[in-house]
């Protein structure tokens, strides 16, 4: 095992952190326990580089570089004597390659880490975020498929079991499952990926939903290693698909590595607290958030109320980071752009985004954006008020000046307009009349295409199930969702209409395994195999307008024009240049005749259009004959 | 009779107006028939004035004015040969005074019409607007109080019953009721009153509510003359209270004069729809607004959605006016100007906000705030998204550059939030948390203390009613409105609890008579005869309130600090200097210790505090006993 680490320092990558701090403890080592970000590139527009050291008393040693190009601008102490913050800056002409960084100790022996700069593999340009004419698949990693059972359990990690019939514990699932069935996906017509957090969680239970992140730089053995991750990303670039990464600035797992010697006395919040009753933790002591998220934006919000929004753990299992401790910030930036960079990403998901300080979030995408101009970054402001979800998009015109830098805020609004118009009979102001002023609120956003919008995700309910079970009504909200203006993300499972009705919204249950994932499955969504008809025409129709929408113009970036809904029927049409997308969501049992005339101001008298989802062709004239219940999506070309 | 009209020429009024074109029918008359406005003022900013003339075949005569400082401008003919509209210019130097319209007809008799400028009564500046410390009183005046019973029944008008056990038809309310009892509207603190329209309401049924309005420079004779409108107002004044009048400028009743005769093909919407089925008009006919109000701000509204919310009628006895037509609109301008500076007005209500054409709806109220710089309109949306309500206030920044030059929208947001926050059980997004939030919201309001307030209106359910009978409930949001940054206003009959149990909602009912405003009334809300205990604690608590808020610039123009809810007990703070107001909402039945050191950063320790409803007195230290469910209002002085 020593060997092992030996040549693991070469060439380190996240997974060796964990191995080298496991062996420090067994072995007298006189290589530096922990440098991060474990290496890094030339050619950033930012030079500047902040190393997080840690090992016994690195304080009190001095550390010499001796590199064209590279030098060391500051160095810092912490409070604690075993961390030292190394500021270098890195020249434009610098060459890539490895280097030395000795740290001299006062009658001790010198250590040296062998640090490497490599070179961008492509240009900034390049990284292409996700946009309107994406469609993201939302994974639970641990829930999609077990590509590799060699990996299930971890002898390392605090959690060591795997039990399938446990909703909570981990089942087993991991990035070479997503891998193996990226045909599936492309197949469905997906263009994006974005799996719930790889990195590690090391933590006693309930790790498998990736939230409690233990090391920023590592994947999580029971996923894979970050060669498996990097794979899953060359596999997708190979599609044209991006791979989106769930980042979590806000908080980590209580049992990350520096929870057990804080660098600072500010690193976490009521670290005091933390620090006093981190033996007998508990539920009771934690000064949980009070989750009063509007306090970000309300102007008479008490300055306490305030505090215990940021400051608060968001559970007592998750140290809550504090972002206004410079190198906190500066960790939590280079990260984001580590991740980026060694993996090609095409976005970032960042979790609870109200929660942390919100200047400092201002600066994270903000330095991300100016590093990857093309990039996306989707966060999660968990509101149905557009004024809130409208505030935190880069470009409002913010009463307090805030300027967010975050293009994508998500839009739980309209995910929730859409369930109760759905589930609602129309009356003046409930059914379909919520869904159409719902789309009318629009006119708040800077860019209402940039929002991310989704029938349901991992933390609510299935929407199949929030529709009671009805398959017309989930039709209708998952082809309304995927026309509209906006950035749309279907969690796995959606199109076999996977439900939580045994206990709607519990956590464990919305991420059920997805059937054919796992070895003697007897239903197989993958190949078809056991579903029933019901699900497999969820399934064909999901994949017929995820097809079309691929390559939709109309869709991506077209003007919207929508008619009030009428006797039960919402009409909204999509347009871009030649090409037009009627949706139609009509909520009538019985068959009716929809009078055509009203559209008269789209000009599509005459034409044929094409039903996208049965291929079938109709011609524009008095009526249209809608049979049954759901969704009619027709496109046609003007010339 | 004739007689009559000729000396009421020399010096008309708009009661007049209705007369002679009355007695005009009868007799042969070398009058002009109709010219509006009846007078007009020299000194304003605008020196255009234009006169609508109405009289037989007047499009053929040429009118000639020979007096220093007023010219002719212009002349139009309309598509009836009945009209004529004139362009004057006044000059600021013309002298006050009368002077003769002459219109020479060939081969006719010439006409002549004596026109009226009167000086301007007091300075522009001095015509002060409500604002947020005022508190409104609103009456719906048919029902509020009966003072002259000789004008219950006019015979000159359709409707001519009164019957006060129909909840729909006339019940004999009257200016001359408000004037008797401004000593008990004074009394309770109101510092402003707004009655529904006092207009001629000319129509064969349902008139009462006043806002079909069949001629817009008549005070209605059921309700009294111009003089005692006049009367009003400057009883009012002198106890410097103000008159605010509810304007209604998109639509007129089916009963109004021009619809006999309308001077353009185009002053009604949809009037060749009108023009043609008029004998046999109902609402099968009729094309009604289709009430999609969002299509103001939707930017994917389709024009025909657009059209129909606009043009359309908003019900069928009600024709739409058309304000694209530049003639109706000045008219509707003038109207509005004229009803002002002949009446002292402090403001103007202006019905159904959105349904008129909105970029004439911006020139209406830009123009009136241009003479009236000080001036207050408070336009009613009726929505309960903040979004919206936005909006439409003036300064906001929209996406379509539109600016209202609104002062003040009305917040049915806040309304509906906080009868739904009472009534709620608190939970983690019920109950005082939605006030909580709600109030949050007041950052997107360019101005939220200019948006005026209401636990109800005449339009809804009572409050008490809508809080199901709870009077603890209902003192809560009555209090809660009158601290908050906005402009309260309270519907008459709030203070003793009228309901509408019987029937919620139903117009009649909550438009339900104010007990002692009819001699014989059994029970006498005005003198507290026969109230109840509960209805005079009602009144008291209110009393109570708002005469403490007439003076407390805290409530007026102050700092707002709020803290969320915490186990059912929801306080605010209004900061203005060395004030301090505490508003405690507090929704526990059983006796609660509310500990005070979350309050910490209000800097009040120690402070004697005073109880606004009880007059108590209490010392600021560690717990504040709360006895009861309900709210507590306190005050202290910071020095």
């Amino acid at each position: 095992m020593k060997y092992e680490t030996n040549t693991l320092l070469l060439k380190r990558h996240p997974i060796c952190v964990i191995l080298t701090l496991f062996l420090f403890s067994m072995t007298v080592n006189s290589q530096i326990n922990r440098v991060e970000p474990a290496y890094w590139w030339i050619g950033f527009k930012d030079t500047s580089l902040q190393l997080l050291v840690h090992h016994p008393d690195i304080s009190l040693a001095t550390p010499v570089i001796n590199h064209e190009g590279v030098t060391i601008e500051n160095i810092h102490k912490a409070d604690s004597p075993n961390y030292m913050f190394i500021d270098l800056n890195i020249h434009a002409s610098t060459k890539p390659g490895f280097f030395d960084i000795v740290f001299n100790q006062k009658g001790k022996e010198t250590l040296t880490y062998k640090y490497e700069l490599k070179q961008r593999e492509r240009l900034a340009e390049a990284y292409q975020g996700f946009d309107s004419s994406d469609a993201i698949y939302l994974i639970t990693p641990d829930r999609f498929a077990n590509g590799n059972p060699e990996n299930d359990i971890v002898e390392t990690l605090l959690e060591k079991t795997i039990d399938r019939s446990d909703d909570y514990a981990r089942h087993g699932g991991d990035i070479q499952g997503i891998i193996n069935h990226l045909d599936y996906i492309d197949d469905l017509g997906f263009t994006a990926i974005w799996s719930s957090p790889l990195l590690t969680n090391n933590m006693a239970s309930g790790s498998y939903h990736g939230y409690a992140i233990t090391d920023y730089y590592e994947i999580d053995p029971r996923y894979g290693t970050f060669q498996d991750y990097k794979l899953l990303s060359d596999q997708m670039a190979k599609r044209g698909m991006k791979l989106i990464i769930d980042q979590v600035a806000n908080h980590c797992g209580l049992e990350h590595w520096w929870m057990k010697d804080l660098p600072f006395k500010d690193w976490v919040n009521y670290q005091k607290n933390y620090e006093k009753n981190k033996d007998n933790w508990n539920s009771e002591i934690t000064k949980r958030s009070n989750h009063k998220r509007t306090t970000n934006q309300d102007p008479y919000a008490a300055s306490s109320d305030k505090d215990g929004m940021v400051k608060g753990w968001f559970v007592e299992t998750m140290p809550d980071l504090n972002q206004r401790n410079p190198f906190m910030a500066k960790y939590i930036i280079q990260n984001s752009i580590w991740w980026i960079e060694a993996c090609n990403l095409g976005g970032i998901r960042q979790d609870t985004y109200p929660y942390p300080d919100k200047e400092f979030m201002s600066v994270w995408a903000g330095t991300i954006m100016n590093e990857y101009p093309n990039f996306s970054i989707v966060g999660e402001e968990w509101s149905y008020n557009p004024l809130i979800i409208g505030y935190w998009q880069r470009g409002a015109k913010n009463h307090d000046g805030y300027e967010s830098n975050l293009r994508s805020p998500m839009d739980f609004a309209m995910q929730a307009t859409v369930v109760s118009g759905l589930n609602e009979a129309d009356n003046w102001n409930e059914g379909l009349i919520k869904i159409y002023e719902g789309l009318a609120n629009d006119f708040h956003y800077t860019s209402a295409q940039d929002l991310m919008v989704f029938p349901d995700n991992h933390d609510m309910s299935r929407i199949y199930t929030q529709l009671k079970g009805d398959v017309a009504n989930t039709k209708m909200a998952v082809s309304y969702l995927l026309v509209i203006p906006r950035i749309p993300q279907i969690y796995y499972g959606t199109e076999i209409l996977m439900d939580d009705f045994k206990n709607p919204g519990d956590h464990g249950l919305v991420r059920t395994d997805f059937p054919g994932g796992w070895d003697g499955d007897t239903v197989n969504a993958f190949t078809g195999e056991g579903l029933t008809e019901t699900q497999k025409g969820m399934q064909y129709f999901l994949k017929q307008i995820l097809n079309y929408r691929k390559n939709s113009k109309a869709i991506h970036n077209g003007k919207t024009v929508h008619f009030s809904p009428e006797n039960g029927v919402y009409v909204l049409f999509r347009v871009f240049e030649d090409e037009i997308v009627m949706h139609i969501i009509n909520k009538n049992e019985a068959p009716v005749s929809l009078e055509l005339k009203r559209f008269k101001e789209m000009n599509v008298s005459g034409k044929t259009f094409k039903n996208i989802i049965t291929s079938e062709e109709l011609v524009w004239k008095d009526v249209l004959e809608l049979t049954q219940k759901g969704s009619v999506i027709l496109t046609t070309k003007l010339n």
